[in-house]
Parts: C-alpha cells; sequence; structure tokens
C-alpha cells in the first residue's frame, strides 16, 4: 500500500538499536536513503530495505597510526600571536599564548626563517631572520634589538596536532578517554598515495554502501581555540589551515614570484570575507582550488570505479572545493549534502550546478539539545521547514534528510507527524517545480569583491551566525533567496575582466560597510570598476545601496556610489557644506506596502545625507534612512540597513522594482499580503500561493495576466493552481 | 562717591541717541571705555568721561569707490564645483551653480589655464588644459572629450565682489537700498599702498579715538552662500578666500615646488579642519601667516606712531593672524577682543599671549532677537556669564564688554542690575587671580593634527555650534576650559620635531573620530610618531583616548592607539574572533562620582570591543563604552563619547587622575559636589569655590592640605577665601 504514495527524495540516519523504527519511517516518511551508523557493521534488515546507504568517510583522520608515523605530512596552519610593544630592551613573544596546545604545535621542522616572518607592525616591515631566533625551551622568539616601544607580531607555522572538528566536538559533548585525531594532509605525497590505497580498502570492506559521503576533502576551514578550549577564530571560508612549505613551494613556482606569509596572515585578519583580498590571496585562492579539485578527482575516480557516488559534505574540510568555482566542476563529485538553517544556507548548496543531485540536512539534528523532556522540536522543524521552504521554491535541492540519533526522535510521535508531512510536502512540491525555473520579475547582481565564489554565504563567519556588523547583507540575501529574481553575485574582477558582465543586469546591489569587500574598498579607486558601476546606472540600470555602498574616502567622497545613489556620509569632511535637502517623500513607491509607510532599518548607519536634487523616503533626526535617486536613466536607491522580515522582503522587492523602472510589473504573480509570496512555474503551467508565516493569511493574489482573486491561507499553508 | 569703588576693565558700547544714559552706565558698571557710533561724530560730552574710546575700523571693505577703480585687486576665493558625471559626449560644468552671483565671480583675468583646474575625480587626475575651455557666456566649462561616466570637478578663482560678512548682515537684517561693500585686498600693492594711506587719514580724523578696533585684517574665513542667498559653506579657520594669483605667485617662489589649486581645493573639502592637513596646505597657511604678519605690523605701527593702541578682533578677516602662532607676536597687536559663547570661546582669547590686554564680549548683545518685550536677557547673560566664569577663573581675561544698541538694554533695568553685578564680580576675581597661575593638578595636552594653532577652537566650524560629529571633541574642550589642568595643545607635527614635547606631559588626549585630524589619520604610519605616543604611555604617561582615538586602519588595528587603550573597533576584520572580556568593572575610580555608577557618553560610538586584560567599566549591548588599561608603566582611559556636563567634567577629571596614577590627589582643591568648583591661586593666598549652577548646591570642601569642611552656597555663587 506504501507504493501506492509518493516516495524518494529523504534520507534518514539510523543506528543498530533502532533497526524497526528506522524500517518503519523509511515507509512513513517515503525516504529511500540511509545514513549509516559510525563504527558497526551495517545490519541486513537495513540493506534488505533496498534504501541506498550513505557511508560518512574522514579524508583527512581517523588515522593517527598514519599520522603518527609521518608528522612531517601532519596539516599546518598559518598563525599570528598577538601584538607586542617593545620597551627599551629586548623583546619576547610567546608563539603559543591564546592557543590550545592540544590543538597546535609551531613546525620548527621546516626553515623557520624561511617560513616564519617578524613583522614590525608601526614600520609595517618584515625584520630580518637575522634580528630574531626562536627560543624552543620557552616557545618565544626573541627579538634582541627591537625599535623601542615598536609593536612587533610574528607569523608562524603551526601543526594541527588534534583536528579542530574532532576537538570542538570532543568539547562541546565532553567526551572522555579518547584518541586526539590527528589531520593528516592528503596534499602530500607519502600520504596522497596512502590516502588512495586507504580510500580503496574502504569501499571494499563496505560494499553495501551506496553513497560515499566525503567529510570532507583535505583542507579544514579556519578554525582555532585557545588554551581554555574556548573557540577563538573561525571562518568557514578561511584559507590559514590549507597550508605547508611543500604546498606553498608549488605554489611558488606556479605564480613566479616569492611567497610571503603575510599573504596568508594578512595582519592577523587571516583574509576574511570583510577584507578586500589582495592579488596574492586570490593567486593563491585559485592555486589551492585548481590543486585541490584535481585530487578530488582523483578520489572521485576510484568511487565511481567501484560503482559506488561520490557526495561531498559543504563544510568542515572543504576549503578548495567552492561549488560556485569552474574548479568544482572538473572534480566529479556526484552530489553535495549541507546542513540548512535558511533561506540562505539552502540556496547554498541547491544552486550549486554539475552534480547529479544536492541534499539539504533539515533542522533540528535528533540530539538532546532539543529532543528532550519539554523540547519542542516540532517548533524547530516548522521554522526551519518554512524559512528554508521560500527558498526551495526558487530553486529547489533535489532531496532532504534529517541527522541525529533516530532513536530520540521516535520518542516524538508529533515530531514524526509533521516530518512526514514535511516529506510529503517537499515531494509535491519538487514534483511541480521539477525541470522549470520559476518567473523572474528581474535579473538582480550582488556585487562585492568575491562574486559568485561566496555566493549566498559571504556574510556568514561560521554558517549563519547574526552579527551586528552584517545583518543588512545577511538580510538582503535572506530576502533574495525566496524571491522572485534572477540572483547573481558578481565580483569586481568579474566586471575588470568584461564590463559587459553587467549587461544582462536589471539591478545591481552593493551592501555593507565601508572599507570592507562587500562594498569594495580601495577597488573603487580603479576607475574603470567606477565607470563601469556608474555607466551601468546612467545609461538606465537600477543600483541599491545599503548602509555604506562603496565606502572608501578617495577624491571628495566617502561613498564612491554617492553620485548614482544621490546620498553621502558626513565623516566631518563635509561639516562645512549646509545641508538643506530634508524633505521626506513617504507617499513613495517603495514605502507603499509599509505599516505607517516606515520600515526597521536595525541598527542602520549614521550620518548619511541627502545630495541636491535626491528624494529623502525616510530620515530620522536628520540621519537618511532611505531615499531615492534618478541618475541619467537610471535610479539608484539608498537603504542605511535592511534586517530580514517579511515586511522588508517587499520593502526590497519594491526597491528592485522602482531602480528597475519596472513600477508596473508589480502586479505580476503577487501577493498585496507580504507575509504571503506567489511563484510561477509557467513552462510546468503550475502556480502556488505561499503562506510563509505561523498565522491564517488573508490576501489578494494577482496572476501573471494582472487578474486577480481573493484567498485565505492557512497557517504555513502552500496552495498550488494550475496556470 | 563713584571713586570709592572698584572700576575698569569694562566696555560699553554707546549711541548718539543714548548720551545720558551712557554716562550713567559708565558709572553704574564702572566702565572705562566705550564703542564709538558707526558713522557720526563722537559727542564732547562723551569724551569729557574720560572713558577710551575704540573706534572699529575694516581694513578692506567700506570703500567701493577704491575697489571698483581697482577690480583686479578685489579679494578671490578659490571654489570647487559639484561633481558632475561625464555621459558619452562632451561634459558643460556650470561653474556659478549654488553660488551667488552676488558674492562671487569667476577670475578670467588671470590666465585661467593656469590658476583654474578640471580634476577628472575618478582617476583623481588633473586633466590637461587643453582638454577644456570656457565658455564665458554661459559660464560654463566644457570638457569635449571626457572619459565617460568618469566624474568632473572645476577648481576656479572667483572675486569676492560682495563681502561675505557684510552679506551676511545684509541678508539677516534684511537690509535695503544700500550697496554692496566689496573686499579689495590688502596684500596686493596699489592697495597695500592705499590702505596705509587710508589708516593714517582714519586717524588723523578721529584724534579722540584711543583704539583701533581692526575688523580684523585683510582675509575672511571661508564663508559662501548660495544662489538663494543661503549659507553654503562656513569654516572658521579657512583659508579659501586668502588667494590671488599675486600671493600665490610669491608662495611658489618661498616654497620652491608649483602651486597647485588642488592645495587649497582639497576635493571639495577646503582643508577644513576635520581634514589631516597636507605639507602643501600647512605650507601656505605658515606662508600667509608670515605675510600678514608682516603687513599687520605695518598697521600696528602706524597706529603706534598716532599714539593709538591696535585692537584686533577675533574674527571675520583675522586669517593668517592665528594668535597662538609665533608670527602672530611680531604683528604689534595691544589687544584682542573677541565673542564668548562658553568657556572654550572665552580661553580662545583668553589664553592669547604677548598682548597688552584681552577682551570679552558677552552675550547677549543688544539686539532686539533678545531686547524685546517679552524677551529674558538677564536669563542669557547669567548662562553666559556663569559659563565663560569656569574658564576665567582658569585664565581671566582683562577685560570684559557688551555691544549692540544700549537704548534697548535701558529698557531692561533687571538687566542693567544684573551686569552691575557681574561688573563688580568680574573685577573682583581679576583682582584675586592676577598675575597668577592657580593650582593645576597636571598637565593635560590634547594631540591632533592641529595643535596649538587651533587651541581651545578645533572643533569649531563656525564659532561654537554644536555638531553630532564633534560633541565630544567639544565636551572636553569645555570641560578643560574650567578644569583644574594645564592645558596644552600639541600637533603631530610637534611630536615630530621634537619628541621631548611630551616630556612635561602628564596626561595626553587624543578625541574625534578616525581619519580626522582630531585623532590623525594617516599620520600614525609614521613610526616616529606612534613609537614617541606608545613609549610616553609605556614609560608612565597617561592616555585618554574619546570616540575614536587614533582611528586609521593600519597593520592590524583600526585604532591605531589600541595597544595602550587595550580597545579596539570591530569594523568586521576581527569578527571572526571570539571575545571573552565584557566583564563590567563599575565600582572603578573614575565612575565613583557618577549616579548608578552611569555615564552620558553622547551618541558614543559602535562597535568597540576590549583587548585582553582591559578592565572594562561601561559596555553596553557588548559595546565598550568605557574601559581602562595597564600599558607598560602608563595607563590608558577609553571613552566612547563625552557630552559637556558638570557630572562629564568629574568623569574626564577622576579619567586624567588614574591616567596620571594620582588618585590619591582627589581631595586636593575639590569639591565634592561636581556642580561646585573650588580654584586656588597659592601665590596669592587665595582660593574661591565657585557654583556653576542656577540653585544652590550643597558640597564638601577639600584645601591644599587635604583638610575638609561643609559649605552651602547659593545659586551662581562664588564665595572666596584666604589660604
Ligand atoms: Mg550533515
Ligand atoms: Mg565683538
Ligand atoms: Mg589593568
Amino acid at each position: 500500500m506504501q507504493d501506492s504514495k509518493p516516495r524518494g527524495r529523504v534520507t534518514i540516519p539510523t543506528d543498530i538499536d533502532v533497526i524497526p523504527q528506522t524500517k518503519e519511517l523509511l515507509a512513513r516518511w517515503g525516504a529511500d536513503a540511509i545514513r549509516d551508523c559510525d563504527g558497526t557493521d551495517f545490519p541486513q534488515e537495513l540493506k534488505d530495505t533496498g534504501a541506498k546507504v550513505y557511508a560518512t568517510y574522514y579524508t583527512t583522520r581517523k588515522d593517527n597510526a598514519w599520522a603518527k608515523a609521518h608528522p612531517e605530512e601532519v596539516q599546518q596552519c598559518y598563525i599570528m600571536t598577538a601584538f607586542y610593544t617593545a620597551d627599551e630592551g629586548p623583546l619576547s613573544i610567546p608563539l603559543m599564548k591564546g592557543i590550545s596546545p592540544e590543538l597546535m604545535q609551531p613546525n620548527t621542522r621546516d626553515d623557520i626563517t624561511r617560513w616564519w616572518e617578524v613583522v614590525d607592525r608601526t614600520t609595517g616591515q618584515p625584520i630580518p631572520a637575522a634580528a630574531w631566533c626562536y627560543d624552543e625551551s620557552t616557545g618565544c622568539v626573541i627579538i634582541d634589538k627591537p625599535a623601542p616601544y615598536h609593536e612587533y607580531t610574528v607569523s608562524f607555522l603551526a601543526y594541527l596536532i588534534w583536528d579542530p572538528v574532532h576537538m570542538y566536538n570532543a568539547v562541546v559533548n565532553d567526551w572522555k578517554d579518547f584518541e586526539h585525531q590527528i589531520t593528516f594532509d592528503v596534499r602530500q605525497p607519502k600520504t596522497h598515495q596512502y590516502t588512495m590505497e586507504r580510500l580503496r580498502k574502504f569501499i571494499e570492506t563496505h560494499p553495501y554502501v551506496n553513497v560515499i559521503r566525503y567529510t570532507t576533502f583535505f583542507h579544514q576551514f579556519t578554525l582555532m581555540f585557545d588554551e581554555l578550549k574556548r573557540e577563538k577564530y573561525v571562518d568557514w571560508y578561511g584559507y590559514s589551515a590549507s597550508v605547508s612549505p611543500y604546498i606553498l613551494q608549488q605554489f611558488e613556482e606556479e605564480v613566479g614570484y616569492k611567497f610571503r606569509p603575510e599573504f596568508i596572515i594578512d595582519q592577523g585578519y587571516y583574509n576574511n570575507q570583510y577584507r578586500v583580498p589582495s592579488k596574492e590571496y586570490k593567486d593563491f585562492q585559485a592555486f589551492q582550488r585548481r590543486e585541490v579539485a584535481k585530487l578530488v578527482r582523483e578520489m572521485t575516480d576510484i568511487t565511481h570505479e567501484y560503482g559506488k557516488e561520490a557526495m561531498m559534505f559543504l563544510g568542515d574540510h572543504w576549503i578548495g572545493t567552492e561549488p560556485f568555482m569552474p574548479e568544482f566542476q572538473q572534480a566529479g563529485v556526484d552530489a553535495v549534502v549541507g546542513s540548512v538553517g535558511n533561506g540562505s544556507t539552502l540556496r547554498l548548496i541547491s544552486d550549486i550546478k554539475g552534480v547529479k543531485y544536492t541534499e539539504g540536512r533539515f533542522l533540528p539534528y535528533f540530539f538532546p539539545d532539543t529532543f528532550h523532556e519539554g523540547g519542542d522540536p516540532v517548533r524547530e522543524a516548522k521554522e526551519n521547514w518554512v524559512t528554508a521552504r521560500r527558498a526551495i521554491l526558487r530553486s529547489p535541492i533535489d532531496r532532504i534528510g534529517y541527522g541525529g540519533y533516530l532513536k530520540l526522535a521516535c520518542e516524538f510521535p508529533e515530531f514524526l507527524d509533521y516530518v512526514e508531512s514535511v516529506c510529503n510536502e517537499f515531494r509535491e512540491l519538487y514534483g511541480n517545480i521539477k525541470g522549470t525555473t520559476p518567473y523572474c520579475v528581474k535579473t538582480v547582481a550582488v556585487l562585492n569583491c568575491w562574486g559568485k565564489m561566496r555566493a549566498w554565504g559571504c556574510h556568514m563567519v561560521h554558517h549563519a551566525l547574526y552579527q551586528k556588523q552584517n545583518y543588512s547583507y545577511a538580510g538582503v540575501i535572506e530576502a533574495l533567496s525566496g524571491a522572485p529574481f534572477d540572483v547573481k553575485f558578481i565580483s569586481f574582477d568579474d566586471i575588470k575582466a568584461d564590463p559587459h558582465v553587467l549587461d544582462s543586469i536589471d539591478v545591481l546591489i552593493n551592501v555593507g560597510d565601508g572599507d570592507t569587500a562587500h562594498t569594495g574598498g580601495k577597488v573603487w579607486e580603479d576607475p574603470e570598476i567606477a565607470a563601469a558601476v556608474k555607466g551601468f546606472v546612467y545609461r538606465g540600470g537600477g543600483l541599491i545601496g545599503v548602509g555604506e555602498p562603496g565606502g572608501h574616502q578617495y577624491q571628495g567622497r566617502y561613498l564612491q556610489l554617492a553620485a548614482p545613489l544621490g546620498v553621502e556620509k558626513e565623516t566631518g569632511f563635509t561639516l562645512n557644506y549646509d545641508k538643506y535637502n530634508w524633505e521626506e517623500h513617504r507617499d513613495h513607491f517603495i514605502l507603499a506596502d509599509c505599516p505607517d509607510h516606515d520600515v526597521d532599518f536595525g541598527e542602520g548607519k549614521k550620518s548619511i545625507y541627502a545630495l541636491e536634487g535626491t528624494e529623502i523616503l525616510i530620515q530620522r533626526d536628520k540621519e537618511v534612512q532611505m531615499a531615492a535617486h534618478d541618475y541619467g536613466q537610471g535610479r539608484g536607491v539608498y537603504i542605511s540597513g535592511l534586517p530580514y522580515s517579511f515586511i522588508n522582503n517587499r520593502v526590497l522587492y519594491r526597491a528592485i522594482l522602482w531602480a528597475a523602472h519596472a513600477e508596473d510589473q508589480l502586479h505580476t504573480w503577487f501577493s498585496t499580503n507580504c507575509n504571503a509570496e506567489v511563484h510561477a512555474y509557467v513552462k510546468n503551467g503550475k502556480y502556488c500561493v505561499v503562506n510563509n508565516t505561523y498565522e491564517p493569511q488573508d490576501t489578494t493574489v494577482y496572476r501573471g495576466d494582472g487578474s486577480s482573486f481573493d484567498l485565505h491561507l492557512d497557517a504555513n499553508e502552500i496552495r498550488w493552481y494550475e496556470i
């Protein structure tokens, strides 16, 4: 009887102690794949279900025998010490202060005069190797004659003697009596060869496995802990732990210039997402992507040789595999799986091209933090599903799944019911959407220094954590993840390489703080880029700037996009100019759906004022929060900040339409109530109206031809129609 | 009977219609000087009073016959147009858009290819003169083949065909049927010669005058109006209207490099107080100061030749006469008079050295805006006096005075009484303070790019107007103006010239926004300066940073004073670092007198966090507002903002003591109630306790030996004691 119901597209976890429950849920949820249980034989009963079996495989750890036998091929990380001020005498800098000695160990095996760097941060110059020495007994670098009252740092290489993710799991779960897993470097020659043999052995000894779930490939994103084992530094996109003299010598040979630790250290900022990336760092990333893809390909080839699928977990040791970059297409990966927290993280997975399928692991994980007496997993699951669904409706993942201990979930029958409904709803919408592109009102491009390399995730320090410094970036990206636009991510380098990259764009978005990679910083001093962007708007394009768009002090402007946006930031430099343009225009098209024609800008930005001829939509205490401006044939919209909310989705939607001169397209596949959205799949002859909230909603729905009807939607409801 | 009362030190205005009242008030207020009535003969009756007579003298205007006969010697101003974006075709830039044509007229008399500059603001480069032309008929500069979508500006010279102050007065007072006074340039040869003869003639025809009150000398501070005659730009310290080809050629010869309009234009920022000054601008200012002083000297010599005194009004055409700079000492000025708005503006006058006396013109002016039915001039006078008195008690002016129409004041008998009491109180405190330096607890130096050139006034865009961008600078300076410290103003150049300038300082203060002249900006990239300041603290000095002290992105820090202050600003670049230091220490010495151990920081600064080892005093929502930090032998205190208030005076006072390791000196000449202050004049054997508020206050007063007594003070009361 199960056969009559739609099945498939769902993965569930299992364990040796929940075999009957696994079988039952396979049936109830229509699941067709199982994640194997770590370290045990796989039960025949589950093999007999016909479900696909995923096996998690760790390429760089869980083999301490090998790691200990080859300490020179343990992975390494570049680290910078804190700043130390020199007094009149010698200066002693303890390398490992602030870093867990269980996590890392300075690499003195390789030539420290070549691979370490002592930098006078007051002059900005490295000091000669002869001017410092390393005292292994105290763990200090000693500068004998520093310049008094200059500040110094030491950049050094350290071995990752405990895999950071293993350490994190051990600390969080308070594990006792276990061995620290050491991270070995598959890139290095002996480990490279060994690893391929080890992979073959794994596959050969796990014949029931259909999918090798690589977690992940070779280089861990930057993750450090301090002496108290607290997280010290985390960058989900960070390359600091992807280095070794072996790799760096290859890099030097390829690029033809000398490597400096500073390329990775970056003044202690480690080239994080906010930093305008240097040429050298971009070169290094490109080199790593190519090398990683080659090595991934060796593993996927082996996987395929055995008739298995290669699935990549989007996380942990994923550095160099950025799936939106061309190198990834050469890696032979069959599938990508990742954790879904919201619309942005969903599209981080679902927008990946060149794989057979993508899979989203949904929340909550079946862990005791949620699945305990008094816990409310249904609420968490609902929030997760409804939030992600907006994005699925724009760009569906191919599969959904859950993780954790199935036993825990089984104690919450309402949760099992809710997940059943989610699985059915997912399969229904997947069927309706399948193979088509939803109707897109406009093509929108987010412009920053990272472009597609960090599409959908450029604001994420560690997955989707909220940060004061990027709530607007997060808000805009989350809004776009479920909005009826064709969304692109382009970098300033893309424009530099070919200004025609802007030709297909209706509206450009630049969002973030000044002098960061999000808004461009010194990139705006390049006349080609400045003229390309301004020309795009001047000739009729739309521009939306949020926060400090183009923020970089240069040639009489702080906001380098002041001309198209019609606003500027008062940094003090223009305080002597009297400012007379303060009148608000709350009746503007963009504000028409906002209660009281007002907007929650979050923290917003201070000290923004409007230039002459700019229409201020909202100002507070003579600080402009929103403004609209004509520039040549084009239009600019300034927004001081945009936290994510349904009403702010609508604000951004209307801002995009206005910027694109497309006010007349408002009533096309449109819900008057901003808590509901309409998505049309014209090729499939379907459209849906979806209630994104947990309360019933009433709305008027506009079809593609402008005709409309009133509709009542239950909480969370999605309603499908034929066109 | 008047003779038995103390007399003198007071100047009053007069008029032909108030001769008896003038005589009466001379007696009642003990005044000993009269400002003459403009344009009339001086009445014999007033000559007979024996009071000194001041005559206002305008060096650069009120002689249109001369100005019109010598249009080439009319004063000039450098102006920059707005930014204009080029499309595909030629670009036309209207020079005078946004500028009143009654105020200025482009100078096409001199070679525009040499003195004007068309700048491509997208490349930052001037374009060749051959690439543009000026169309006199349309008033436009035309660029035939601009780079598409680049932005352009035109810098040009314009004649000041209406004196800006005359224009301001005419517009504000809605004058009808009068001639615009043209500003002629005393620096130029014909006008120079003519002016000296004109001055002699004036003195010869006004034999009863004792004091020539120069208003002022040659160059008006920058003041522009738009087509609607609204103020467009104002900078009380601005040099933009002190230029002409004649002057600039001399400048070129002196400095030995080619002049560029950009030296004055400064991207349209006109080298305002927030701009880190360029070498060329500083060179130009120094050149002007020398040349102006020479020419002032010619006038003061003539003045002295006739047995008169030369008084300088600190305002209007005062550019080049900065009284705290050494050139002023050569100018032969006998006295300086200026308007007093608060403590800072008082010390702007009273701290001037090398003159026989200083005089403060107090508020309110006897003008109809205050002296009308229902007006309350006593309240304004009280506020003005009590506010200024704090500063007078630290550094007295030698005389006080009033301005305006005496007739109006005479209709407010209570006002006449109040001023009488002020005159008496002033003479008493002047007598008690005379010739001595009040007890100073510590020597404090404000460090910025301008140093003593802009002592006490560096935050003033136009006198003492409040600005969001500088309320902390204004707050600190106002607090210091009446605080028991020896206050110095030093520039980074002073440190560069001689690091020992810091040797005599106990506590350095750096206050303002990042990348401004107030905090230093790129100056911090100079290792000598960075090391001198850090060394000063490290060896035991105190440092107080307010706002974004040393704010400039360089070598791993935004706050270049992060090391001594123990705080840093989160610009996004360190978001990946976990921050664990958030514990508050509200019981700190600095906060001991604050209600609830809390402080009003005003707007404060966002995103400040503490480094390890720093003691946070106050944080709000994980943004540090105040912190204390040990650095070597010294101490740093960070404050996010400091609006002026009596309690914030105390916060700053305690912060200075703490930074100087002088907590034990707290109870020295001290009032426990922060609304009252104690000032000691040890050499004169006097001290006073002063109530700065309009309510009675109770306090405990500590003497210099630590002994104390309780005291009740009436509203505004000042109580004098013998030591
Ligand atoms: Mg997972
Ligand atoms: Mg005056
Ligand atoms: Mg301490």
